[in-house]
């Protein structure tokens, strides 16, 4: 049901009517972004798209509640950033252009200011990218948003994760570990006096920049993609599992910021930040060697930093170099999840 | 993300990312349903699907949380029904065809049998539809689902709301008000010692079968078309205000199960019940008169009753009339949302 369509069953308990309805109203506002092929959009049971011939469909879906996927205190207008950074991450990591989002919002009650702000969030990156919110519903309980993004990519162009195979490089952008060093800022598990670098690693954990021009710039060079939220070691577990592969990474290479340097954490706590943090959002992906001068002028012309951080294998585990070569940790990436 | 791609942040409180893949399986593997139009399913970071040539994608989104949107003690499997009939329905009241769903479902914990359960309810209904679950999230949290449905129409066949035509007939399928007296079952505001009606009632409220063989088949014949989820006099308002006319509705057209009428309310209940109970998840459409007797032609095919409740006239009031034409009461349909 489209955000303009649904009250909640009256004879339940749900959010006025009323006031759910000015609610809409202010999202469908903040985040209107006019595209010819939304040929209907908010205001019926149901939207109606059009997608681009000769290209196919990409979907997903995810959903951040307070207190699990994000701080309980966080902004309104990073939450509503980061609700649809996540969904476009997964975009990216398919190498597919987003189009429309979809926002299912269940909240308290209905209070304006935070709608407002919400909006304003989802609205920056929404325009950012062109993408338009073409539905949704808003319910009462305790606050969670789901949100869908849906794109295209040129049929049978989607970059999956099961497209690693043995003698690939293994690379990452950006850098990893921001986005645990910023929630350990507001667990107050980490402090440090340098107010740019808290700012930096904050901004990392509540307005994570998900890597669309980068995906859509890996298609047809990238063999696997996945991005970075739940860790690299989990996340390129992943893309091991699917391919049927191993892969060896060397620990020193594992892009680090400036600002992650310069709260001087221990060794152990930046890799195992870096390594099983997540909240990263950026895109670890395997190509052929020969891609190499590619992959660096992609680099250079997104303005992406892009590190070759490792190697595919054979075998199923995700073994893990110090600089010498030497293997300092091992898993079998192909059974954790199934144990 | 999709069902099988993403544990909660670790960091965080999420489920635990073992019981999680479990459930994500359990769902897949009940509601499989092969699709030649899936290229990639669950797995990824998203789902990859071919929209037919010449077609719309028609796409809903909607969210039943636990308290508001069906009673506490509903049944799992019932909740699996019924969480993505809600959402068939709006594929039905646009006159499309559903293809495929995304499921986000957020639960204090993770219980096998829960899961189990409810995805035999959405399952079967799915089955029946040849609806294939594609992708979804699942993560920790006071009960919550969000489905979105997604279908195709002929390029430009869509039945929109604002469609009405002053002339139109009024039609509804099925009876109204069963779930409302279902619901007050729930709640003990209604009783009675009428076995097969507490279980027509109950079965209308808890498993909703969406009309989605009526809805394609009103494809080129409805002026309008809405699903009845809010109450006929809400869901017929939006009708009038999206097609700018009004409406003359006889009350005693308004059609009642042979449940309904045997657990013997009054009726001014009654009354309240079919056009403001809701959860009836009927179709409410217009159609020119010369329509009339392929309405009809349908209403036998499909084994579907259809009932004439009125007309669609100048103005934007619904008028209620009692059955000698004279009107008993009359709202503003154009303005109560707003107000």
């Amino acid at each position: 049901l489209l955000l303009a369509s649904r009250a909640p069953r009256r004879h339940h308990q749900g959010m006025a009517k009323h006031s759910e309805f000015r609610l809409i109203d202010r999202l469908a506002r903040a985040t209107r972004v006019p595209r010819r092929d939304v040929v209907h959009g908010i205001g019926d049971d149901a939207a109606v798209l059009r997608v681009p011939a000769r290209h196919e469909l990409v979907v997903s879906m995810d959903t951040l509640i307070s207190g699990v996927h994000f701080p309980e205190n966080t902004a309104p207008v990073d939450i509503g950033w980061k609700t649809l950074a996540v969904n476009l991450s997964d975009m990216a990591a398919m190498g597919a252009t987003p189009a429309w989002a979809t926002l299912a919002l269940t909240m308290p009650r209905g209070d304006a200011r935070w709608i407002d702000a919400f909006a304003r969030g989802f609205a920056r990156l929404a325009r950012q990218h062109n993408v338009a919110l073409v539905g949704g519903d808003t319910t009462r309980g305790a606050l969670s948003i789901t949100v869908q993004a849906h794109g295209f990519v040129p049929q049978g162009r989607a970059v999956l994760r099961s497209g690693a195979r043995v003698g690939h490089r293994v690379y990452v952008s950006g850098t990893l570990g921001d986005g645990a060093a910023g929630l350990a800022l507001v667990q107050k598990r980490l402090r440090t006096r340098n107010a740019a670098a808290v700012k930096f690693l904050r901004a990392r954990l509540d307005r994570p920049v998900p890597r669309v021009g980068l995906g859509v710039a890996l298609r047809g060079i990238a063999g696997a993609c996945i991005d970075v939220s739940d860790g690299l070691a989990q996340d390129l577990g992943h893309v091991l599992r699917a391919s049927g592969v191993g892969a060896a990474i060397e620990l020193s290479r594992l892009p680090v910021s400036r600002a992650l340097r310069a709260v001087g954490v221990d060794d152990a706590t930046l890799q195992r930040w870096q390594l099983g943090g997540g909240d990263d959002y950026e895109l670890c992906f395997t190509a052929a060697p020969k891609h190499a001068a590619t992959i660096a002028a992609i680099a250079t012309r997104l303005r992406v930093p892009i590190t070759d951080v490792g190697r595919i294998e054979r075998g199923d585990a995700l073994e893990l170099r110090d600089n010498t070569g030497r293997p300092v940790a091992r898993s079998r990436a192909g059974h954790d999840h199934f144990a």
